[in-house]
């Protein structure tokens, strides 16, 4: 038998994480200026005071909840790129994954990362700031793989990783709003078509390419 | 002299234009549904009620405040974008217009409608609705020019304006995004050089190349 102590802490970790995991969906759909003790002891069936004791204030309730979604997003996006060989592969690796994750609805509001930084962006503080790391670290992710790809010569040196993460980044975040503002999945192969081509006209086989090599091929 | 009522007439209206240039601007970066009736008679030295007059209700304040935010866009990007030639001038224009009213802080929250679509996506209504309309009319406008554009000989026939206006519009607001997140500008060189190549790349002279014609070039 588990000491009393012991168990408690378990039980309190336990209900703790039951409590976050909502608390990301809902976050990701309606902010997370809207996650109200309130509002996640209603949906979780708890006093307030029971949720309450688990966070010590909104903000740290906030911060929870940003630190499960980085923990989902590890799990859903990024571990299982690294699964792929480093360089071009695992780039796509990335980017696929994060755009199935999106695709899938692992949280109801889309993206949550995308979600909360539209909503903190105007809003100095910790949220803020972790949203904002959070995001740079997985920029910075992209970019790293770009460099690597360059330096396994799989990419021209002349490409600038900094540029091609922003046009990256920028393919999977306009799929995600474009399907959650029309409700619609046409921009998923669009979004699939610009990273394809992009990587493509970076790498030294430049296998597909946007401009023909002569004017004849047109 | 006015006769009184006409007076009272455009004395409403000024009145209402007023609130409704501190609501977008409030709203770009609260959000819209941080937008109070109580809010604004603070900001704006008015009483509630006489505020709340000029709008029957929270929703039809959102609706207005959407509706004014579309105005002021089609002032400082749309129109001006009119004096530039049809085609690759004009497209250019209406993204670098674009981009300007981002850089250069026109609604304290970045882009309007970026953050009012992050924040309604997952919210159904009445002001999703026309966040969604209006901005799929901006994304139809790209498209319609680069179609302009083909017709004029400027652009590839092989070009999809679907795909180039997805990923123009995606360099657009991923600046958006990483100005206001990051609170830096260095996004906004990245966007326009992406803007740069990508039409370059579409466009019959092809200038500006992505991929050296040969392998030598590299």
């Amino acid at each position: 038998m588990k000491p009393a102590i012991l168990y408690h802490t378990d039980q309190a970790t336990k209900t703790r994480r039951e409590i976050l995991q909502v608390a990301v969906d809902i976050a990701s759909a309606e902010g997370l200026e809207g996650l109200s003790i309130g509002r996640l002891a209603t949906e979780l069936h708890m006093s307030k005071t029971g949720t309450f004791a688990h966070f010590g204030s909104k903000e740290q309730l906030q911060l929870a909840t940003v630190e499960t979604a980085k923990e989902i997003f590890q799990e859903e996006v990024v571990q299982p790129a690294f699964q792929s060989q480093r360089g071009i592969s695992r780039l796509k690796a990335m980017l696929e994954n994060w755009l199935g994750y999106v695709e899938k609805i692992v949280f109801r509001g889309g993206c949550f990362f995308a979600a909360a930084s539209a909503e903190f962006d105007s809003r100095p503080g910790a949220v803020r700031d972790k949203v904002a790391a959070l995001t740079r670290a997985w920029m910075g992710g992209l970019q790293e793989e770009i460099a690597f790809a360059q330096s396994l010569n799989e990419m021209r040196a002349s490409v600038n990783p900094a540029q091609l993460a922003f046009e990256l980044h920028a393919y999977v975040q306009e799929a995600n709003w474009a399907f959650k503002l029309f409700d619609d999945k046409s921009a998923f192969p669009c979004a699939r078509r610009a990273i394809a081509d992009s990587i493509a006209a970076a790498s030294r086989k430049a296998s597909r390419r946007k401009i023909p090599r002569r004017r004849g091929d047109e």
